[in-house]
């Protein structure tokens, strides 16, 4: 694992996180779009032959099937999806915010009342392995903000299945329909509905470059979540963290793909040094050895820094999607961090904690997006609408304003509709 | 305008909203997207002589600038922003969200640290007009949130300056930087930065289409609001409803472009075929008696329903940028409202009442986008980093159901991440 100075990191940094155009995935994502507006299910169904290579009857997964994955997931697993859900709604609940109001003198009201997204679409990848914890981590949320219907859509496997995991946490959570379609083309049947699968209001959810460019596209048309990019870890660490916990968060982040990026940074190079080693020696015990290797070559760094405040400068520049603080002190600096979508503190609170069971998002801003962006939550599937009430006597007190505003800018139809409350004809 | 049954109207409504794709537009974006990433401030100066006609020396205006924009403008305008001022900022003040947290057996902290964005962009549409209030609605909620670095982005008139009203705005809200420089051309500069103007982290504000598809491209590598369509307002209407004020405000809304589109929802016939003839007399006397036609022609329509009921669900189904509830309790119809950007209740709360200076923001979700979004705010300023922290005892409760759930998604360097704080090698 390569050990650099800060300023040689964050040159590296900056240049790889923009995103780059790839207008033919983009060509042949609008014609899948297109397609999929224009002949429905037809669509559907011929994508699903080309792409996941099966001839699929119905794209709606049964009660009866949903019934059947339970006889195949094991105790073990349905009883830490039960408790992971438990804690996830806890938490969450916290974030419903409520509708609220002021007054303010001769009886002008203002405020914003805040209600559900109706309708919410959750994308759940497929391919080779089931991600239950998606399912949890974007159902969980639209369900306490009230979402009256909430799809999931996954790619079937290859028997023209669902993973039964994936299943099972659809209804431990609460979700109202899994459909068996993935791809641009599953984005596409969300956003503008076909004879199966009806229309949404906003998508949410991880998938491929296909998915993620699909929902780049029908933004505007249906909300979305955000445009999730390669993620990382970001570990701050001195001379009392354990390498041996470090090196395993590093590379429970590597395994995730090649492109994942896993950065400690240190104010210790003796740290430094011990655990590059401990990185070389735990990589070569992983399953998935070849990709976590790959991660950490192109991106995985260690890099060194003079002091606490250095330390703090680089992690809000990295505005990493975890940041994990393994310091003498870990509470003293959280204030001093800006940038970051989870905040990990201490020894005993590794990213996988925050993946799975501890209750907060695991759905963050990836790829620096963590200077605007914010964890998924509740509030992503609510909105508000602002409230505004005046009286006679409080219209009058601002009328001559609006209309100097008004003619200001030009709009003589906006000060008319003043002017004809206070009696005046122009 | 067109009288119709709420059915007749909500077909041809549903049609109207989609986004349509014009790759022709996208085409000529990114490669001014390219070209001002690659060759900076030279690369804008090209754009300005192209579009805006125009030599530029320097895009930044000056101090002095400033100061003489405020010979320019008249005390009148002055008193009036300044008292908007006041009221937007009243209003958004109560945005202002805070961190939280809660507490959990055995010292679990769990909850989220909330932070203002560094640094925001402003893009501020010129043209014939000049729009102050743009910079109000934009820069005072940021302010509120407590962004550090907050540019303003306008094209230059044809001499070369900046309309001194915008100018007295930008100073009076308290925006740090006025760049003379529009188009797709401003947006890339503030996405990637150029020589002279500073990358920031959040764009937001109107424009064109090419500022509209500018925005959506650059999302990603930086944030933005939302994609404006066209705007609209709905006005639901009872029998004892005003026609003149009724007819005042759909024309408002019809003179911003012939895009726009006005509605009235009525529960009274006798009313909607009065207020038919009130629009027809009033349209005549507005000196934009061009735009506003066009749009009542296209878009403006009377919707006939049979009852409150319907009336809600049609109005619900709109989701309007502006609804306005002229009955005779509006109050009592508020709770009902599902969608809707702002809703103004009762004869003294006039669209053009909260596009100045009633409080609330103005800018809304157009074209049906209140379904899933939001009016801007001071949370459009900010962002949210969870917090997580467990003590061992926390974590030895939990840590064998996270190694369940990930061994399930097969990520067992997830497990190990674990494993090792338990002192359990694999």
């Amino acid at each position: 694992m390569k050990i650099l100075r800060a300023s040689e990191f964050l040159t590296e940094w900056r240049i790889r996180n923009l995103q780059s155009v790839d207008l033919a995935i983009d060509q042949q994502v609008l014609a899948i779009l297109q397609e999929v507006r224009k002949n429905g299910d037809a669509a559907l169904k011929a994508y699903t032959k080309q792409f996941d290579g099966i001839d699929i009857g119905s794209f709606i997964v049964t009660k009866e099937e949903i019934d059947a994955a339970y006889a195949n997931v094991s105790d073990a697993f349905l009883s830490s999806l039960v408790q992971a859900k438990q804690r996830i709604a806890t938490y969450h609940a916290e974030q419903k915010e409520r509708s609220w109001f002021i007054q303010q003198p001769k009886g002008v009201m203002l405020g914003q009342q805040v209600t559900p997204i109706e309708r919410v679409g959750v994308y759940v990848p497929g391919g080779k392995a089931a991600y239950p914890s998606t399912v949890l981590m974007n159902v969980i949320p639209a369900k306490i903000a009230g979402v009256q219907h909430i799809a999931i859509t996954t790619p079937p496997q290859a028997d023209g299945s669902v993973n039964p995991a994936v299943l099972v946490a659809a209804r431990e959570a609460g979700a109202d329909i899994v459909y068996k379609v993935g791809g641009a083309q599953a984005i596409a049947a969300l956003a503008y509905g076909t004879e199966t699968i009806e229309k949404v209001h906003k998508i949410t959810g991880p998938g491929n470059a296909y998915v993620a460019r699909a929902k780049k596209w029908v933004f505007g048309d249906v909300g979305i979540d955000m445009i999730a990019g390669p993620s990382e870890i970001c570990i701050l660490a001195d001379e009392t963290a354990n390498p041996v916990y470090v090196a395993a968060d590093l590379l429970s982040q590597a395994e995730h793909d090649e492109q994942a990026a896993a950065i400690c940074v240190t104010t210790d190079k003796v740290f430094a040094d011990k655990l590059a080693v401990e990185v070389q020696k735990q990589v070569k015990q992983m399953d998935r050895v070849q990709i976590a290797t790959k991660s950490i070559e192109d991106a995985g760094r260690i890099v060194v820094v003079e002091s606490v405040q250095e330390a703090i400068d680089v992690v809000n520049e990295i505005a990493s999607e975890h940041l994990q603080i393994m310091v003498q002190n870990p509470m003293e600096i959280l204030p001093f961090i800006r940038n970051a979508g989870a905040i990990f503190l201490g020894d005993y609170s590794p990213e996988a904690l925050g993946d799975y069971v501890a209750g907060p998002n695991h759905t963050l801003p990836t790829s620096g997006t963590a200077v605007f962006a914010s964890p998924l939550g509740v509030y992503d599937f609510m909105k508000k609408s602002s409230i505004i009430h005046y009286t006679k006597e409080a219209f009058e007190e601002v009328a001559d304003d609006i209309i100097v505003l008004a003619e200001t800018e030009r709009l003589s139809g906006h000060a008319q509709s003043i002017r004809v409350r206070k009696g005046e004809q122009k």
